[in-house]
């Protein structure tokens, strides 16, 4: 999306120079850079630290990472190397290990001088898709924002938690995708951004949308409830790292907090996932998927920067003070009005959602 | 309470120096510091920029920032000046208004020469009245944590919301009166601390329960949801800036949220006030209650240590991204289980809560 005036992805390949270029998230929201990345050990320390992050977004990058060690040597050996190197990067994350798998499948087969040219077009492939997925989302997305429009004839307010946007994908990002759309059409659209505390990804997306010219307001955690008390929330709209075959929604921690808000307000809350995340195979997300327990320092410390515009950190929290951070929480199905994905909207509920279960797959677990 | 080993009130007047000292709050829970405030002016700045806080203390605060006034100027015209100015500096503070309220009606019909005394005297009351409000709420709170641990035979888990503490009091607190005599009376309890962006009052919470060694975790906004879902939470307790007579409480942005995610799961939700902040003149708080809209900056600038344990702070929120802040929100009184006063626990409705109506007060407005 934009930046200002130019158009990026998050991450892009020069494949005439053998290599790729990333978004560095590391400083953003203060500090917009790119960086050239040369080499399957060089986008392992980018995925490892963060400099790409988002679940959709580091798969793509393991599997230009795959691309970078064929480029060097295309021999079973370096692709197993890097292989193992880029899967270490990010242990729990689906979409990587998915992504590097479907880039041994891809070589394996083919003579190593052939290997070349299929690794990077098949990176690019799935980057393609990728953003076709986001893409999808956001056409149907963008119908609920229409809708929404044509019945108060008066900009729309939305309000999002955490950073589903943008720069966790390749490109338009999921909750963002019906939002971007709606802006470029001239439909008036206003986004109440959570700040997301404990690591304030919301900053994230303020940045994607001040980047693209939509408006839009910080708000802390606190706020929602209040917001749509008084009438100020049209639509929630979140991302989701699980959703349930019946719908329940695993998202970040504080999610569920804005459903019931939204539920007590007639405020209509729907997810924004690309069928992927769904997983069939579960169905009560509360007893189903275990919440992850974070580091205490994602509480304890804040970054942004100092009084010279340096990027620094201070400690919030007194080391003799006991701290928890829980770091996703479930949304139960019945306070979901709906899950957005690429092949339209369903009702969170079983029937409407397996509409969406792709026929290859249903005789068997769709993640293994 | 204690600090270290020595006893301490937030606020304490030496009417021999015509001078008032304060727990300066400004750098809490990092450092710990005490002022000496000689002006009405000087007290309003401590309270507008919140270096004194809390709805109780801030009322004792603003008591004694008119006894300033009258030490230097005794006159009708210096002490409404104060007033005005002691006034406007937290607009939605019931307590605040009501001491002001009570100092001028008991000067006002004194000559201007003996005035010096009654004032001191009149501040020293509402102070030591305060003490005993918090003491009263925290010997009827305790039956609540008792009875619980009577059912549950474990220790008893609280979440609070925001600083209800004895800090924010003259001594004891609202919120941590019951959980102090709990504990004083070997009543096993430990208490979620919401960090309650953005000034992290939380913090606070979890300096005092800590400095008096009770059993707390510091959690995100986020996570109280979470929590209760999960049954860790067996009680919600948390203060409230006004409370209006059918029992809408309005406290800190982000309490109704938690009363919200309290009533979906079956757990009690409690406001502990002194009856001084119901505001008997005011049935719904959505509508009569302004809510304040605090400076963007308590957003975007976060306090704490930096790495040589300095007192620092640093930006997170790029100065092009817009910022809202509104700074209390309304929990409506059907998502309160009750009232918890120095006159007893009611059920939020007008007809008990009329039962700690003043007899005195009940044939006019209780504020004017």
């Amino acid at each position: 999306m934009k930046v200002g005036e130019k158009h990026y992805r998050s991450l892009w390949a020069d494949e005439s120079q053998g290599v790729v270029h990333i978004i560095d998230q590391a400083r953003l929201p203060h500090v917009f850079e790119t960086a050239t990345i040369a080499s399957a050990e060089v986008m392992a320390d980018a995925i490892r630290g963060m400099r790409v992050r988002g679940a959709p977004l580091i798969g793509v990058a393991a599997a230009y990472g795959i691309a970078l060690a064929v480029s060097r040597d295309p021999s079973d050996e370096s692709i197993s190397k890097a292989s193992v190197l880029l899967r270490a990067t990010r242990p729990t994350a689906v979409n990587l290990a998915w992504a590097i798998g479907r880039m041994r499948e891809r070589l394996a087969p083919l003579k190593v001088s052939e290997r070349l040219v299929t690794a990077w077009n098949e990176a690019q492939a799935i980057a393609d898709e990728d953003v076709a997925l986001n893409e999808g989302i956001g056409k149907h997305g963008l119908v609920l924002l229409e809708r929404e429009y044509a019945a108060r004839k008066r900009p729309i307010n939305v309000l999002t938690h955490c950073n589903a946007g943008w720069i966790a994908t390749v490109d338009w990002g999921t909750v963002t995708a019906p939002i971007f759309m709606a802006h470029d059409r001239g439909l008036p659209v206003h986004v109440w951004v959570d700040e997301t505390r404990p690591r304030n990804q919301g900053l994230l997306t303020a940045w994607e949308l001040r980047g693209h010219g939509v408006p839009h307001t910080l708000v802390t955690d606190n706020a929602g409830g209040h917001l749509m008390q008084r009438g100020m929330v049209d639509l929630v709209l979140v991302g989701a790292d699980r959703v349930t075959r019946r719908g329940d929604v695993c998202n970040k921690i504080g999610t569920y907090l804005k459903a019931l808000a939204a539920r007590a307000n007639n405020v209509p809350f729907y997810a924004a996932v690309p069928t992927p995340t769904i997983d069939w195979g579960i169905e009560d997300a509360l007893t189903e998927i275990p919440i992850e327990e974070r580091p205490e320092d994602e509480v304890r410390i804040v970054r942004g920067l100092d009084a010279e515009d340096r990027f620094s950190e201070v400690t919030i929290v007194p080391s003799g003070t006991p701290v928890a951070n829980p770091a996703f929480d479930v949304t139960p199905a019945g306070l979901v009005t709906g899950i957005i994905t690429e092949k339209g909207i369903a009702r969170a509920n079983e029937k409407e959602l397996l509409g969406f279960w792709p026929r290859s797959k249903q005789n068997k677990a769709y993640l293994t």
